[in-house]
């Protein structure tokens, strides 16, 4: 897919957190629109020096005020979720004009925000990422090809358009849909595998990790990652983290059956099943 | 590791299935040792005639006859593991030496042979492969610095020594232990991993495979292996299996009500134990 570099309307954006999510938005409008302004916000301020040191913002501020922002701004919220909000009425505090995030969960963030920023804030939750933390892992491409969620607000028509077209003109494909829909489904794709890739790896005692081959190691690779930020996003959507892993136990179930009744027929067909979808996926 | 060179004794081995490990086997050895005979032996006389080609094997049979076994040679059965027993019979009865295997479960085999194999076979497990079939994609360092569980017999001491310098000839740590003890540590390193993979593939509707992101790809790749083999594999290990199973429903239980609980100091210590397991592998 081309970057449509038409439907890119905004002069000025604001990250507030510059990691690897954030620092990567920057990358990619910094190389497409070098025009537009990119003002990073956050709390370390050597960190953010660097950063536009690498050229990856244009200014920087560690407080979240009026006077640093453009009139007319898109505000980015690219913080772990538990402090997404907080952030959201922040920008709106400060007259942002229109406020989107990165957050992987959307329903709790909607229902915790001030009245400041309703009217304000539509939710994105691009899809993408990496294993590294750190704006210094920063992809200008990360972006390009990947699926972004936006929840859509009717009263906000415009505004819709405007967040979609941002995600489009770094290579995005847009998807709208509501919160709670969004949820339910990155409960079984994004959060169930963390939980899983967990698990996997809580039930091998390290005394057993010399017997792990390559499979283990792929199945729990991001098990690694960082225990608050995921800690912050399965409570942040709990009630569908919750039906994923009964969905989970469920199958877990169905194969153990198979096996202890030594079942090759129904056996094979769910492994063939889960195969199948998998290699769909290449 | 160096391979340790003076180890190796053999001047014939006799590989049954020559597919990704059994062709792995025959180029260590080969490139290591090139004065010993590499004899392979399988249904596809074809591609047989092609691995000799490709300089793996130095002769090829369509049958285990002691016409085609050298005098003192060692067997390898690398055949999917419940084609093992049959195969170490077949090589028994045809006067091999020594026998061995590198199937993933133990137990099962051992109590499946014949007469004629006891006394001449010991079981291994070289923990090494990868995502592709067949020799084509055969490597001779595959096994470098790699374990290698070996079933030992107490009646055959001087063989199982045979078969532990045969494997570290090709660059493997060997670790000896009983079958049952080998079936219980691979029932949750490697045969939990192939069930949660899949089990994690089964949970998502195909429908929702554009939401997914490297996690889940990473999290599921094993699970668009070979359902035959694997349905093999799991029934193989049935009772291990089944307690691996357990073990990992009791861990999803934890985290299933520490999330209901909306309990961050209880969730955050189940991820980070799991974390902190995950990164000693690197």
């Amino acid at each position: 897919m081309q970057t449509d570099i038409r439907d890119f309307q905004e002069r000025s954006i604001v990250i507030v957190g510059v990691g690897l999510i954030g620092g990567s938005i920057a990358a990619a409008v910094r190389q497409r629109f070098p025009e537009c302004c990119v003002i990073g916000i956050g709390r370390n301020s050597k960190r953010l020096k660097s950063a536009v040191e690498r050229g990856l913002l244009t200014e920087w501020s560690s407080q979240i005020t009026s006077a640093v922002l453009p009139a007319g701004s898109l505000g980015i919220v690219c913080l772990p979720v538990d402090q997404i909000a907080k952030a959201v009425d922040q920008l709106a505090e400060a007259n942002c004009e229109l406020i989107t995030d990165a957050g992987s969960v959307k329903s709790s963030i909607c229902s915790s925000l001030g009245d400041r920023s309703v009217g304000r804030f539509i939710g994105s939750h691009p899809i993408a990422g990496g294993e590294h933390t750190g704006f210094e892992h920063a992809d200008a491409n990360m972006f390009l090809n990947r699926l972004c969620v936006v929840t859509p607000s009717k009263a906000m028509a415009g505004a819709t358009e405007r967040i979609a077209a941002f995600w489009k003109s770094i290579g995005m494909t847009v998807q709208q849909m509501s919160p709670e829909e969004h949820d339910r489904i990155l409960a079984l794709t994004s959060h169930l595998p963390h939980i899983m890739a967990s698990v996997l790896s809580g039930c091998v005692a390290e005394n057993l990790l010399p017997f792990t081959g390559t499979g283990f190691r792929d199945t729990t690779r991001i098990a690694a990652g960082s225990s608050s930020l995921w800690t912050a996003i399965l409570l942040g959507n709990a009630a569908y983290c919750a039906e994923s892993i009964d969905t989970a136990e469920g199958l877990l179930r169905k194969f153990r059956e198979s096996i202890v009744a030594n079942d090759a027929e129904s056996l094979t067909a769910l492994l063939e099943e889960s195969a199948e979808r998998r290699r769909k996926l290449g």
